[in-house]
């Protein structure tokens, strides 16, 4: 909410009030404001009142800051009337906000300016290209030390002996191997594509010296249970990837989430009240018994999963219109304070 | 022993009697005879009794296969008077028993030939060169399913895209750089070398479809352990090497031993006996108090190690001349039974 009346910039995030003015903030506004429709006039000298919720979890290496600033910056651009594509003003946020900026399946040019000016993303495909496509999010319970990943990396550009014929040469060929993938709904190619990169990027950190380690035994456990699986019904029916931590991303199509998360679950047992481990789409789990009897598979100890998200592919950023559903009242300040 | 009254060839391993006509055995057993010395005559007709004991921890991934068939095949050689390099026969019961044909540091060399006749190994310097180095191998308790090292490398050589630029260009770089280390008694730089080399070995199992996995949350605590020392040090200190398994080799130099052991022991408790839990060379541990709280590290759960060993660079294979040493008594049969 902009407004004349508003002595001071505010900002609350998930209900609690937080600095204004940190840098990843600033950056954003200031290169919104600069590409602003000059017919704003005084809006831009206005103050903002800006409340964001996030219903994602945070710090959980599940890309939650870059869901908050796609949304931030998508809000900011509509209300300067910025034309044009402002994914490269997310990433001024958060690297990764520029994919969140676009809904469905989206591409992260690398671009080739010195400055990063046209590392921008675009959209491949709308979600609904490829409806049946499903994301179970399996949160760790982890208490390794948590490495930053913006460290790791710039460790990794330094002494990783792999990292450079990991961007020169595999990375560009499996862009457009993903990319005709999603083109054709094809999950296999999608599928082993989404695996060999996950790996590759983890098996860069650990060639980077020292080791950057994400992903942890139960990680391991999990790209086991996936290959079992596969092997099993014959064909990939499941993939994972790790970002900068333990937890894993499972991809899969709609028709095999129910056996899935049931084999998942019984392997990984609870210990969770079921509202709170079960989040997003509904599920309908059975009992895996003859699976896991036929994967030769033992439950681990209970209690290595924190929660399992089911969840699909975004519309990204919208715009709500109804005044009910604004997180701001009209005086300016949080509905849920 | 061989002996014309025998009537039969006979294998006991760790004093229980096993197949002598096992594939390593009976490959190691061909080439030796094919150069034994011509005046060997009958002897070569004389039935065997093998009678091996091994007091490393076998199928550990600790490499206690390549020192049995290294003294097995030394044992043949000198019963045959066979000439010249016996490495490349050492190969053929266990690819590394090569290396453990000569004492002190050994370099495996990679040979050219098709069919691996050059790849023998030989010594770079005898255990003399440097007294000072010393192994401390830390056995993990694991209860992960074991992946074939085998089958393992034959899936990185089809699938890994690593694979090929770590044989052609960095590890024979690094070969040279380590022989260097060891011929200087460089210990940082033979440090650095072991680490990296360790950890990009593991980096091309996890960039093998699907990835293999050797080291556990426990190497990776190992790992890090390491490098939060040497850092709170300010000089390179200790080394760690895993093979194809969870297990830690460090190498480090006596003067450091008992400083290392004693941090180690304290960050992961032992629930074993000392008597048990402490196999090889004498230690002094103190405790680590001070060093732990400087480290900012505090003890893992009890029991995550099943023990630990102390040693050195050996001298390989000898040859017993007293005959108390013997494990066959005169009648043919071992002592042990």
């Amino acid at each position: 909410m902009a407004s004349p009346t508003f002595t001071e910039n505010k900002f609350w995030l998930n209900n609690k009030e937080t600095d204004f003015n940190n840098e990843r903030l600033s950056n954003c506004l200031a290169e919104v404001t600069k590409r602003a429709d000059p017919k704003c006039g005084d809006l831009l000298k206005w103050k903002l009142h800006i409340c964001s919720e996030n219903n994602f979890p945070t710090a959980a290496g599940l890309a939650s800051s870059a869901a908050g600033y796609a949304c931030l910056v998508s809000t900011l651009a509509a209300l300067y009337q910025v034309e044009g594509d402002i994914s490269a003003i997310a990433r001024r946020g958060s690297g990764s906000a520029c994919r969140s900026i676009y809904g469905g399946f989206v591409r992260w040019h690398k671009g080739e300016e010195s400055g990063g000016g046209d590392s921008i993303a675009t959209q491949i495909v709308p979600a609904t290209h490829w409806p049946q496509m499903r994301v179970v999010v399996l949160v760790v319970n982890d208490e390794q030390k948590k490495y930053s990943s913006t460290s790791g990396m710039k460790r990794s550009v330094e002494t990783s002996q792999f990292l450079e014929l990991r961007a020169a040469k595999v990375v560009p060929k499996r862009v457009e191997e993903m990319v005709g993938a999603i083109e054709r709904r094809d999950f296999e190619a999608f599928a082993r594509v989404t695996m060999q990169d996950s790996n590759q990027f983890h098996s860069v950190c650990l060639d980077t010296y020292p080791p950057c380690f994400y992903m942890n035994d139960v990680s391991r456990a999990v790209v086991e249970l996936v290959h079992l699986y596969n092997e099993y019904r014959g064909a990939t029916k499941v993939a994972y990837t790790f970002d900068a931590g333990p937890n894993a991303c499972l991809y899969l199509l709609e028709d095999d989430v129910d056996e899935v998360v049931t084999l998942v679950n019984d392997i990984f047992p609870s210990v969770s009240d079921p509202r709170e481990y079960f989040r997003g789409l509904p599920l309908n789990l059975k009992n895996s018994g003859n699976l896991q009897e036929a994967l030769k598979l033992k439950p681990n100890s209970p209690g290595l999963l924190k929660y399992i998200i089911h969840t699909k592919i975004g519309d990204g950023p919208k715009i709500l219109t109804t005044p009910s559903e604004h997180l701001l009242t009209e005086n300016g300040l949080p509905k849920n304070l």
